[in-house]
């Protein structure tokens, strides 16, 4: 769940590509490590090795790296987690979420606050989310397999209710992070899953 | 949960909460409305009325005027309604989570932003959340008394459980406001909680 290419994810390709990695790359680190205030074109460019003027050219501006960072996501192989079973899945997805939104720094914190500051920003962050809730539609539907779940689920309702405390209280609350939070936000939603929440009436 | 002063809320005192209340009501009206990055001390002098070498002593700057309004809401007299159940009061408690986060202009959506900006707008924003969760502690409570839980659940993580949907859904992914949510949100905390969720073990 978190916008940081993780290493080796982006794959060998030609010139273009291997350039594009190494200024995403740069802009990930220079996020989490300075924020997006203190993001600027010529400090990717200097961070990447890459011209400055291929950078301006390629991302025009602030904006254009971000969104290209946060798109890039949508094209990576991330998958959640096959534990064998519905609670395992989505608590090993919430230790996910917490460990991108805690780690220091974080891409993850960093790209949250800038959706604040730009609608492209934001669009692009949720363009990402939506992109990587579509693909934990399948912890949902193995579970429907496995018979923990009625076929008739919600699954984005369930998906947003399991994951949804986390990013409560550690991106806005600003509680500090709670080991046990992943695990127990899991299991209340697989509680109300099982009562009948989440089921299209 | 609304950081806006309900008409009539701020009680009738002397000349400086007079000054006061309409400080505040101008910082809310500008932030609503033109956002926090148009907030200057000298907007708010005029639109208050107050002259502005009396906000500047007072209030000294943006973040001044911004954690005021913030840490005002802790005296105001809000509590959560009382519906009878828990599955109500946690729904009625959603339903102007909702409110307050999609009406146009929303003070609400805009110290959230605010936030973003400043760790010193964070923490007064936290600080009132910390205040109206607390308050909210009356619905778990009642509902114990009523035998609709068990005693020794945790109020604080059924309460976060409840209302986290909502502002996941509406702050961080951007989704268009759906007037079955909150009910929804509630039912499933309820079904959640019923099962023995938020329970200390």
């Amino acid at each position: 769940m978190s916008p940081a290419p993780p290493p080796g994810s982006v794959r060998p390709g030609g010139r273009t590509a291997r350039t594009r990695a190494r200024v995403l790359a740069a802009v990930s680190a220079e996020l989490a490590e300075n924020g997006y205030d203190a993001l600027t074109v010529d400090a990717v460019a200097a961070r990447s090795g890459v011209h400055r003027t291929t950078v301006y050219r390629r991302w025009r501006d602030v904006g254009g790296l971000l969104t290209d960072l946060l798109d890039a996501t949508t094209a990576d192989d991330w998958q959640p987690a096959d534990t064998g079973s519905l609670r395992g899945d989505l608590a090993a997805l919430n230790r996910e979420v917490q460990a991108a939104l805690t780690e220091r720094p974080s891409v993850a914190a960093a790209v949250i606050a800038a959706s604040f500051r730009s609608a492209e920003n934001a669009r692009a962050l949720r363009r990402m989310w939506q992109d990587r809730y579509a693909r934990c539609g399948v912890i949902v539907d193995r579970a429907v397999e496995r018979g923990e779940l009625p076929p008739d689920v919600d699954a984005r309702a369930l998906l947003v209710a399991a994951t949804a405390p986390l990013y409560h209280e550690l991106v806005l609350l600003g509680t500090p992070p709670d080991p046990g939070l992943p695990d127990r936000a899991a299991e209340s939603a697989v509680l109300a899953a099982s009562a009948g929440a989440f089921t299209r009436s």
